[in-house]
This record gives C-alpha cells, structure tokens and sequence, in this order.
C-alpha cells in the first residue's frame, strides 16, 4: 500500500514511475510539525533501513544524515553525506513503514541522534512529494517501493567480470603491461577502467593523442584478449575556445548561467570549466551524443564522475578569495585570524554559496542549482543511458556513477566513491549494500583495496574476499598511492584463487542479479529481511543474504583469521582453499569460523552452481554446471 | 637478559635507568643491513606489540609506523604516528624478544607493510641506543624493560575519580554551572579541567581576570565539594614585552632559537609565541617553577599540552607563504596550481621545515631541534614533575601529557590525545592501552566521548562503561561540538549508575594500578599476556585484562545489545544493571553476552572489592569492603 502526499513540489524529479493517488491530511504515522518536520516516535525495538549509500550501519538508528549529493573524499563514520541522495528510509518497530522523500534540494535526517528515541526528517525547502509505503513484510516494503521507482537497470553479462582500475595509468603501455601482468599471472580479467589521464587536458569526449595514439586500435587489441576499456566521463566540459564540445554547447546555451545569464565558471580537473545542464533535455540529449566518439572507436561503457557535481572552486570566490587574502596578509596574526586566512582557500571547494549561484533551464521552469542539486549526477547517468541506448542499440553497455538519487537507478550503476584503503572501509561497502539495493541500485561495489591510501596485501585479499560477491568488481586506486593491482605483492596466486572463485560463481551472481531486476528484488539482503522473527538476525551487521541461496559473513579485521558467523538457520560452510572448494554442514546458530588469509568462505542455503575456471566473462560457461 | 647495542648516540635521552654494558657485534635476532635498517623475518605466526598509543590493532603486524611525536587530530586507522614516540616493540614468533630504539629523531617501523614477512625498522639518522630483551614470557619481558626505565608516575589517589573537560568552559560560572548539574544529578565528580580559556590571551600561567576574578576562591570553592580543578599549560610561551614569563625566559636566554640565535617565533593558540629549551637544565627548573603560580593558589593537578610541539606556523614560514600566495595568485589557475596555491597555507602547520629551523643547548651540546624533537613533550612534562616535587612535597600532583616519549612514563601519565566521537574510537581506545602500558604508561585513557565531533548518548554510554577501568577517566570534547557532559543528554540515571560503579571499583583498580607500578608490571594487558598457550586468546583485540582479576569485554558498536566475549577460563561474569549487581558464573569458550544499554558487564577470575557509592573519592570508603 502507497500513500503519496504532496508538498509544493518544484520539478518533477522523475523518481517515480506509478501515478499514486493523492492522499490528503497528515502523512501518519509521522506528525507533521508546525515548523515543517516530519516526527516520528520510535520504540525501543525499533530499526532504520535504507538510505541508500550512507555511512555507518545496516541499521542507520543514532545518527543524522543529509540527503545531499557530497564529494566527500573522508568516509569517516561521522559524515552526514556521500556522494548519492537516497532518500528512502523504512522504520521497523511497533509500526512497519517506509517512506520515500522524493525532494531536488537538501532534506535531514536525524534519526536518535538528538533524541534517542525521535525521527525527525526536516526539508530544507518545502518543495517535496512524500510517500508512505506499508506492506507484509520487509522485502514486500522495498519490492513496492521498487515498482513505484521501476525496473533497476541491468549491465551487460561481462559487466560481472572482474575491472582493474588506476588512476595513474597515463599511456597505452601502462594499460598493456597492465593487462599482461594479468595474463602472466593468470588472473582472470574482463576490463580496464580509463582514469581522466586519458584525455587530451582533462576535455570530455578527447582522447591524449599523445599517450593514445590509436586508441581504437588498442581497444580492438585488448578486445581481442577479452578486455575492454571502460573510460571515465566527467560532468565538467573545459572551458576553452576552439574545443567543439565547449563551443557548441556554448553557441547553443547548453551550460548552466549565472544569475546574469552568463556561462558559470568553474574550476575542476580542467581548470576553468562549464556545467552542462543536465536539466535541460535537449543539452542533456546534446551532451549524451558526445559519447558517440568513444562508441564509435568501440567503446561499450563508461564510468560517470565528478557529478555532485563535484567543484574545487568557482572562478569568482576564487577571485574574491585571493583579493581577501592580499587585504588580510598584513594583519599581525593571532591563532584564529591564521586558521580564517587559511580556510578562505580551503571553503571554496563544494561551496553552497556556488551552487546558490548557477541556473538551470528545466522543462519546469528555471531553477537555481541549490535547489534542484541532488538531480545532477541522476540526470548525467540518464543523459548517458538515453544516448548510449540510442547508439548502441543491441546490447547494454556499462554505466556507473558517483553521484545519484532514486531514479537514476534506472539508467546505471553507482560506486560508492573515494573511499579509503582502511579495513573499516571493508565493513563499510558491505554495510553500504544492502541500502542501495533498497533504492534500486543493484550494480554496485566498492574500490577494492581502498581508493585513497595505501593498501596492504592482506588488506586487498581480504577486501578481495568481499568483492567476490559483488556486482560491480572494480579495484581502484588514486594517483600517488601504492599499487594495488593483484600482481602488485608478488606470490599472485592466493589473487588467482580470488577472482577464479568470482567467475565460478558469475551464473549464480549474474541470475541472481536478473531476478533482483525483475522481480523488483534486494540481491543483498540484511539478515532481519530473511529471517524477520530471528532477534538475533535482526542485530547482525556484519553479514548479508546474497540472491536466494547465499549468505556472506567477510572478514574485515587485520590479523584475524577467524570470526563469528551467525547462521539463521542450518547451512553448508562452503570453503574455497587454493582453488579447491569443500563444503561442511552447519547447524542454525553461532559458529567461530576460521578463515586462514587466501581463504574465501561462505554460507549455502541450497546447491549452488560453478562454473569451470574461465580466464574472462567470454570465455566463461553458463550452462550445465556443476552445483555444490 | 637485556643487551645494549651503541650507535653513535648524541644525547643521553635518559629513558634509560640502568647502566646495561654494551654488546658488541650483531643486534640479533636482527640482521643490521648496509643502508641502515634493522630487519628481521617473521614467522606467520608471529605477532608483534608495543609502540604505545600508536593507532589500529594490539598487534601491530601489518603497518607501516613512525616514532615521531606528531600533532594529529584524525586517528584513522592509516595514520603512522600520534603524539607519543613510544619505541618499544615485542615480536612474538619463532624468536621472543623486544626492542627498544633509544633515539631521539625519527624512526619507521615497517611491521610487514612492504613485505609481509619482513619487519624493517629504519632510524632516519643513525643515532640511537637499541636494547634487546629476552625472557621467560611476554610479561617477564615487558617487567625486564620496565625495570630497565624505571618505575611508572603514581598520581594521587583523587586522580582515580571522574572527571569533566569541555574546550568551551570560558568563565568561573560555567565551571560552577557543571559541578552543580553534576551535584544535581547525584553523578560523582572529582575535577574539572580547564582548557585554555581559563587563561589571559593564553598565557602561560596567567588567570582572566575578568572571567576567573578569583580563582584561588574558586579552587577552594570547588573543592570544599570535593572537586579540584585541574588546569592546562601549553608548551609555547606568548611572545609580548611586558608578559614577565616571556620577558624572563628571552632576558635568560631559555627560548629555543633560529640559527641567528634569536629566539625562535611560531603561531599557536597566544599568536606569535617562543618555545622554551627543555633541553636546557636551567631552561627546564625555570619554566617549572612557573607552576608555583597556580601551586600557590590551590591547584594540585595539570594537564601539559601542545608539546609534541605543535605548531601552527613559523613567523618566517608564514611571511613567505603569503608572499608566495601574492606572486601566484594572478596565474591563470589550472587544478594543480590551485591545490598548491591552497596547499601552501595547509602545508605550514607542524612543517619539517619548521622543526629544522630551531636549535637546543642541552648539556651535551647544541642540537637542530629536528634530530631530538621527540623528546620535547617528554622534557616539558619531566620539568613539572621535578618542580612540583619540589613546590608541594608532601603529596602528589595529577600530571599528564600530550605528547610523551619513554621516560616520560616517570614524570606523568598521557592521554590519547585529540580523537573523535567515533565509534571505531572506542575500540581504537582500548587496543592503545596495553601498548602505553608495556611502555610504563600507567596513567593513562582517552577523551570519554570523543574530542572532535559530536556525541551521541548511546555513544557516551558505551564510551563511559569501558573508561570505567582505565585510570585516567575524563569526559572532554572540543569548542564547537555538541554538549557531552554526563547530564547533557537528559535522563541521568544510566550515567550515575555507571560513574558510581567506577567509584566503587576505585580500591581494586587503585590497588591493581599499585601493584603494575611496584612490580613493573602491566595494568592492562592482551590475553595473550596471561594465556600465553591459548591460541584463541593470541587473536582476541577487544577485551582486556585488568588487573590481576578482571577482564573486561567493552561494547563498541552503534545499536549493538550483545557480543561474544572469549573466556580463557572460567569466570563469573558481573553485571551491573541500574546501580544493582550481580553475578554469573560461566564456562571457559566463546559466550554471546547480552549487554543492554546502561548496563557494564565485565568478568572476574577472584572475588572482587566493591566500595559503597561515594560522591567523590575524599567520601570514598577503601578499607573492609564487601566483595562480590
């Protein structure tokens, strides 16, 4: 059952699929307040799920959170925001209901973090339409709300394959030696992700003629050894005359303006730039076009970045920052007066001032970006999934984000962002899965072995370990940090193993993924969404339900080589050990497993089928498998 | 069996007690290579403790580590050094044995971050004393080094109370204004710190006497209920004609100087300030005796601070940023431009640059204060200790540090420093506390809640049931952050009940702490410690003994009501629930517990002393107590 109540909204964000009938009166069981706050008084009992990608635990209960799409490069646990707006929040105490906060701009949460035991969800602007979903059980919850926001979208086959990614590749031979480590080690490999060195000075859609001079060539070539090259797209366009994608949108007025109707100026990877208006339909069709000069050379897939969107600075707080650091530079500098120098530079990244200063031109209306932020990175996602779809007609392409909102589900991936080469970070993907499966976003994963930082062997297998399970299986690193690649600590075998183990399971991962999609389903599952009347299910955050027959329980802690698993029922202790899989009977309840590093264990409901070893996705068998 | 190995020591740090002849030839078990570095291999099972408060496990295999007092105020899992260089190392593998670098500059320990079977441990200037220690077990040997640098700080028995900091408490109203909440809530209390607002423009020594008219009334006022007050002194001294600490110490000669010989200026909290020369006896005596001005009005307790030492800026490297930042600011900014332009405010705080730039007059000569820096904190500290000695003779004072160094252990306790209201910080508080121990860091705990960032009531409740057992038991949070006292989140009850539990553990606690400082021995120490033989206890990271009788097994995630605890043996389990106790007794192995919130459970292997609740120690009763 769906109640849909209305709030002066703005725009029509295009998160939801189904006419919902209006409903009238008070949006129970929240308390509408005079002052524009949704209450809610929570039993003791009571657990929060959902909110997509947001820090902290399966159960988000104690914290506050902003739904505000955030560049946020530190996920640590206090972070009220990443880099996708999700929205939906379902309460399970003494009442039983989601609600969904369809709203462009900003919108609180705080959920016990004032008071323990109070919800109260704050609008920043009352521009929202809110809806209360009820229902049977749990899943019956999330499966009505995922019809409400239609069908998640659904990657190519060897999009389940496994992607090596650096942000420090910078020419074809970084790539190739890349791919033939790989080879050499015998490590299965179906893609190569292209950081923003790619490009002739950071410009969309440019490739280095220098440091790629063939690049359709070279895809053809890494093509025919079952790579592909997955290149990055960023929102900004440099801001430079005689680069064709800036001048046409330029000539055609497809940037978002400032408040006098010129182009906004911001600097990012490019240095100055422009936004494109993703808002506008015929800039977002526009920009969506420009992929074609990647398709063309062969390209079936991209990753969408910086789509917050993310902004270092804006050419006039920058020019109004230097002024005020040439004015104040004379003053004798006491403690605080040096900390407020210092932070005139250290504000201007991600500013709210600038993102109150650039328009977009909706179909609605024009709309200051402040108030419409968290559709951006969505509309880029769908900007490239309307124009890939168009170009690429007979087969799906890869599509991934870092920024989102509930819709956006529809058209791409997410991953969840810069995150850390910590062992808290492994906790924290696993945590972050399940409440974007809620949201829709099934083709997810984390940067394996951490994105900022440097990794450590253990700390990638067992990372490693996880990943084996999820969607999206990138690992990913940022310039100037360690190599992480799996041939990066020599003794490449445990790796092998690894990933081996990933393309044994790919059928299982890859239906059970599809049945996610059509059935409008969680392929990770909390526990407590399996096993609703299991107290001690309720309380485990450390292990999730993968599709119908799996449950995972990593490990995420250094120097541990064993943990305590949770079984909800009796399951078989499948082991994989140097490539050799055994499986053990276990009976419902607490078990202290042992997991020796290189070691993959996981739990089975029901026989599971393996494919042969395969060295990529093309290689792979999908029928007549061997079930354990 | 202790041996002592001598490479070319510039200083005698003093951390060192004992005369131990010198050995002669190979460090063994470490093989001493060609460039430098101490390397042994490790065995897979080899687990290693030590380095202090340094962050992330109780064995430290796995990371890479500075010994390098450092001003850090994110403690996430991948910082190398925090505010003590503590280089004490304890290798439990195929070999048993522990090493202390004795070196006043920079060292790395790379504990199987490069390699993971190799531990290779790099002086940055090859000008230290290492101590080798073999013995019958772990315990015996962390009692060898102990005795090796003499016995631990013994504060007064008051310093065992509760106490309540807040960066923000400015005026005598707002210290009153706690106490009586305190009082009207019936939580126990013992002192309260002040930060540094209750100095003149942060002046050493100074009082506002604006907002502290009278504070030897104060004092007396507070402590007539049985609260001392406790104040701060930061290590540099505001540079301003007229101050008469400023004046005497540059008329002497006792502030460090640049290689001109001029004294020395950098920014901290007074604005330009100098530093004095610990490393100067005289420098040293005199700064010390400067505590008489608070000594003389009733204060018997103080917290050093800022003495790693932190510096915002150098005069010198301020003049040139800003010049820099004049010069560049008219180029046409690219991203890179613009990160170095911001970065060129960023990097000035705690610069190398900096400590490279000032010099010591210790009786062995003048030293950069780069090559010594480590021992800085530790000389401030051991200055107060000797002039409180001498200023209150018959009793004595509550001292601890940020920064510290090994021999400091003698002089004073430290604190760990500037964390946050995490809840990774919990745990991260615990796993610091057998390595400070090991290190002759009895005194010793973390700010309860958290330092930066805001405070939960779930948060402080778990917090404040595991700094029930650690000797230094202080809420404390930074200006700016949400209220975090005992009665800040309303319904007192649950924090009285746990506080009075710290009250009447007090005789056990205090008595344990005794016999750890008299028989060298540890308060707090790992299972594996005490289970030498027990491979399950070898793993566990989050439980502790205490004492000779207790073990403690802390819950330190958000909404969690249960754990497992490993029971190495049979113990009773004590739970304290609502002020009451009682008693379990269960079986050695794996239990899940139950702890919900408000309650502290916490295991026993002999029968326990249990105080009646007191208000404050002066009320507590120590002797023919009821045990349970």
């Amino acid at each position: 059952m769906i109640k849909r109540y209305s709030y002066s909204p703005i725009i029509d964000t295009g998160a939801v699929v189904k006419n919902i009938p209006l409903s009238e009166g008070s949006p129970t069981p929240f308390i509408l307040t005079g002052d524009g706050a949704f209450v809610y008084h929570m039993s003791d009992k009571c657990r929060i799920y959902g909110l997509g990608e947001a820090t902290r635990g399966i159960n988000k209960r104690g914290w506050i959170y902003d739904g505000w799409c955030t560049d946020e490069p530190l996920h640590t646990e206090d972070k009220r925001a990443l880099y996708g707006a999700h929205n939906f929040i379902l309460f399970d105490g003494e009442d039983r209901f989601a609600a969904f906060f369809d709203i462009p701009g900003k919108i609180t949460f705080d959920l016990g973090y004032t008071e323990s035991d109070t919800a109260v969800i704050t609008p920043e602007s009352f521009n929202l339409e809110l809806y209360i979903v009820t229902g049977d059980s749990l899943k019956d919850i999330v499966s009505q709300f995922r019809a409400l926001i239609g069908k998640s979208y659904m990657p190519p086959k060897w999009a389940f394959g496994y992607g090596q990614s650096r942000w420090g590749y910078v020419k074809e031979e970084d790539i190739r030696s890349c791919a033939d480590r790989y080879t050499d080690a015998g490590i299965p490999l179906d893609m190569i992700y292209l950081d923003i060195d790619y490009m002739d000075r950071f410009m969309d859609f440019s490739v280095s003629s220098e440091r790629f001079p063939d690049l359709e060539a070279f895809a053809a070539e890494m093509k025919s050894r079952g790579i592909r090259l997955i290149p990055i797209i960023d929102a900004a366009v440099k801001k430079l005359d005689g680069y064709s994608v800036y001048d046409e949108g330029h000539e055609q007025g497809y940037f978002c303006k400032d408040a006098d109707g010129k182009d906004f100026v911001v600097g990012v990877w490019p240095g100055m730039s422009v936004l494109p208006d993703f808002l506008d339909p015929e800039a977002s069709r526009w920009f969506g076009m420009q992929y074609k000069a990647l398709t063309d050379i062969g390209i079936e897939g991209f990753w969408n970045d910086m789509n917050e969107p993310a902004l270092f600075y804006s050419e006039k707080a920058l020019n109004n920052a230097i002024e005020e650091l040439k004015n104040k530079s004379d003053i004798s500098l006491d403690a605080l007066n040096f900390f407020g120098l210092r932070d005139t530079m250290n504000r201007l990244q991600n500013s709210p001032d600038d993102y109150k200063s650039f328009y977009h031109n909706a179909p609605e209306g024009r709309f200051r970006h402040y108030d419409v932020h968290n559709l951006y990175g969505y509309k880029m996602t769908k900007s490239a999934f309307d124009a890939l779809t168009e170009l690429r007609p007979d087969e799906p392409s890869l599509l991934f984000s870092r920024a989102s909102y509930i819709g956006a589900h529809r058209y791409g991936g997410v991953w969840t962002g810069d995150n850390h080469s910590w062992w808290s970070h492994i906790l924290q993907s696993l945590q972050q899965m399940p409440g974007l499966n809620m949201c829709g976003f099934l083709y997810s994963g984390s940067d394996i072995g951490g994105f900022g930082g440097n990794c450590t062997r253990d700390l990638l297998i067992r990372w490693m370990s996880f990943a084996v399970f999820t969607p999206l299986m990138r690992n990913h690193a940022a310039f100037g940090t360690r190599s992480q690649e799996a041939f990066a600590f020599g003794d490449t075998e445990v790796f092998r193993h690894i990933i081996e183990l990933r393309y044994r399971l790919i059928p299982y991962l890859y239906k059970s993924f599809v049945k996610a999609v059509e059935s409008d389903g969680m392929f990770f599952r909390p526990l407590a969404f399996d096993y609703e009347d299991d107290g001690i299910a309720a309380t485990v955050e450390d292990q999730l339900m993968v599709g119908d027959s799996l449950m995972i329980a990593p490990i995420y802690r250094q120097n541990a080589v064993a943990r305590h698993v949770y079984l909800p029922e009796d399951m078989r202790l499948i082991r994989m050990s140097k490539g050799d899989i055994s499986t053990e009977e276990l009976n419902k309840g607490w078990h202290y497993v042992s997991v020796p590093m290189g070691d993959v264990v996981f739990f089975a409901k029901s026989p599971i089928p393996f494919a042969p070893p395969a060295m990529n996705t093309s290689e792979l068998q999908w029928e007549n498998l061997e079930t354990l």
